[in-house]
């Protein structure tokens, strides 16, 4: 069956066929075979003509400007419909037609729409270790095996994968396997190991308690990745927290404490003799859904407290005291040693991570990059995408 | 006169000695030769202790953890002070000093504490022009003008060089005096010029409506650099408009349009062959502290609009279309041309950009790139920090 043009590059399955439709006076209806209804405002459709007049050919990119129309003009003066497309006509004539699968799968009248990411999974010390993963296949190439990886990243938000080549560019080349690799003033790829004149706690034997890398950016990197070279020390054990789980339970037990920390600005600010990062704000950041977007933490990342009001920052401490408790509560860690060959990757703006203090005489090299959650949501869109064309194709 | 130790690698000039101080119930409440009276809270103090046991000497990163201290013992037993330090002994022993400067500068009880950026500048059309700088001085070294450059970028977040060598790397030069430019898709550096196959209306003849670039990522870039190396077209000219300016002026006209541009998510995805970045945002953002810090439009840069409730829909689109309309009212716009060596730098997430058609007869080359808020600010308090640390030894 010939398919109408669609305003992107995606593939559409046809999993049900338009029966009827009708121009109501706001909306457009169209009913499907399975019984479902939707509802299209009229605005809402002429903003998204596919046809050749409003979207670019070659970019795909939309050249019709709204306000280019006058809004009495965005109504629908006829309505036809085949079993895969509906055909409009607007007022001053220009027609649009629209594919049925494509209509159906950003059907937003009837709930949630395709395209969002698997829904998050919330763990604590029960998890055992971090999903594991083939790390030599998805060096080579091996889609699936990364479409695997990078959902239980998305879902879990740590993993693991074993077999990584132990060179000094593998970690940069499995993070290009997603996307983009992010350079901070650390570097494009860094080395977490024992410095004799060292920039950061980081690199020293010291522990480092649990906490986010960067919280001193406006920008704190969506997605770490450690590969370890070399692990012969005694310690350094590596313990991750999912800091959602932990602002769950902590507003479960203590819902003002929950309060304070979303609310409540800190200061975070690198020391540095080079650079002077600084940033503002609570610990927990609850975007405008209402879901949990971001936790901040590093106890040695703390500039002193100047942001919160007088008043606040007895209760600042206090609730900051409750969250770090919980933090090396065992009950929400999970502990692992890191082997050659294995790469930790985790989302940097969720996870918590730590390790234990290690001795200096076995030698310990870890290498390490950022990237950002956008690039792991692309790469994760586009393989699905590239299963909905071998589908459709099939 | 001998300074005590502090936490980190600023400098801090005495400006007021210290005449008394004394425990109070729940803070220490320092008297200073001014006449101010400052409070501390005991828990505050003893997290900011600089003392070498508490912060490593080499990172001037914290090493003590507030948890390693039985809230109880956070209390100060004794104190003592001279001009230029105060002195406490803490339940159990512990001995803290802290340099009169840094406590001043520090002192969160009565107002604005130093180190936060100069106030933002809103602007119209009466602005005339960017703020223009030396773009050969600041490409050559020069800190006093990258420090008034950046103190205006930071401001009225747009600004013009001019006389920057018109080489294929020099707005990467450029934005590396501030710090770290940003890769993303499109490349470190990258042309705005008209292509055969473009992957983006921007590399076009097109008109480009008022926009930010990548609004379709969770990390719009928060800096962009626009460097002219050749401009031989007739037409594209540029034009910026203060995206935050627009937004007070449509509070003020419409506070019901512009509530539900802060409210209702608009979706954002960019249409390629390659990746499929996507976000989900309301066209302005606000922060914690009630200001605005991000505005996101790019007529061709949204995708459908399925996020937001079926409800919304058309109070979204009314919105949409009085905030667009007001784009292009020439009364918010500046417009001039980019001659060679011009470089146009600008805050991507408060000012929206534009160009007109232009005649694809004669040339017209743009090499631009990104880099980030974060920066700009480390920058700008470094240079601040060296002109503290002259200061103090002059």
């Amino acid at each position: 069956m010939a398919r109408a043009r669609t305003g992107d590059f995606d593939s559409y399955l046809l999993d049900a066929a338009i029966v009827s439709a009708r121009i109501d006076a706001r909306w457009v209806s169209v009913v499907w075979e399975d019984g479902r209804e939707s509802r299209f405002h009229h605005v809402w459709l002429r903003d998204n003509c596919p046809c050749e007049a409003c979207v670019a050919e070659v970019t795909r990119e939309q050249t019709f400007e709204l306000i280019a129309v006058p809004a009495g003009d965005l109504v629908p003066e006829s309505v036809a419909w085949s079993p895969s497309s509906l055909a409009l006509t607007w007022t001053g004539g220009h027609p649009s037609v629209y594919d049925a699968g494509w209509l159906r799968a950003h059907d937003y009248s009837t709930g949630p729409v395709h395209g969002r990411g698997p829904a998050r999974v919330l763990w604590d010390s029960s998890l055992g270790a971090p999903p594991a993963f083939d790390g030599a296949a998805i060096h080579a190439g091996d889609d699936d095996e990364l479409f695997a990886w990078l959902t239980a990243l998305e879902t879990h938000g740590c993993s693991l994968l074993h077999g990584v080549p132990c060179t000094e560019t593998a970690v940069g080349e499995v993070a290009a396997r997603i996307g983009i690799v992010r350079e901070t003033n650390f570097g494009v790829l860094w080395d977490v190991k024992v410095d004799d004149d060292p920039v950061s706690n980081a690199n020293t034997a010291l522990p480092l308690p649990l906490h986010t890398d960067l919280p001193t950016r406006e920008y704190q990197p969506g997605l770490q990745f450690l590969h370890c070279l070399v692990n012969e020390a005694v310690g350094g054990e590596s313990i991750l927290v999912d800091g959602f789980r932990l602002a769950e339970e902590l507003r479960r037990r203590d819902a003002s404490a929950f309060d304070v920390l979303t609310r409540v600005p800190w200061d975070w600010a690198n020391r540095s003799k080079v650079t002077d990062y600084r940033w503002v704000s609570p610990v927990f950041v609850i975007d405008a859904a209402g879901q949990l977007s971001e936790v901040r933490l590093g106890n040695w990342l703390r500039a002193p407290l100047t942001s919160a009001p007088f008043d606040d920052v007895e209760a600042a401490y206090a609730a900051y005291r409750v969250l770090f408790e919980m933090t090396v509560d065992p009950s929400f860690q999970i502990r692992f040693r890191l082997g050659e060959g294995d790469l930790m990757a985790f989302d940097n703006r969720r996870v918590l991570h730590a390790r234990g203090a290690f001795d200096r005489v076995g030698r310990r090299l870890l290498r390490g990059c950022y990237s950002e959650r956008d690039e792991l949501r692309s790469r994760l869109r586009m393989l699905a995408r590239a299963r909905r064309a071998a589908q459709l194709h099939a």
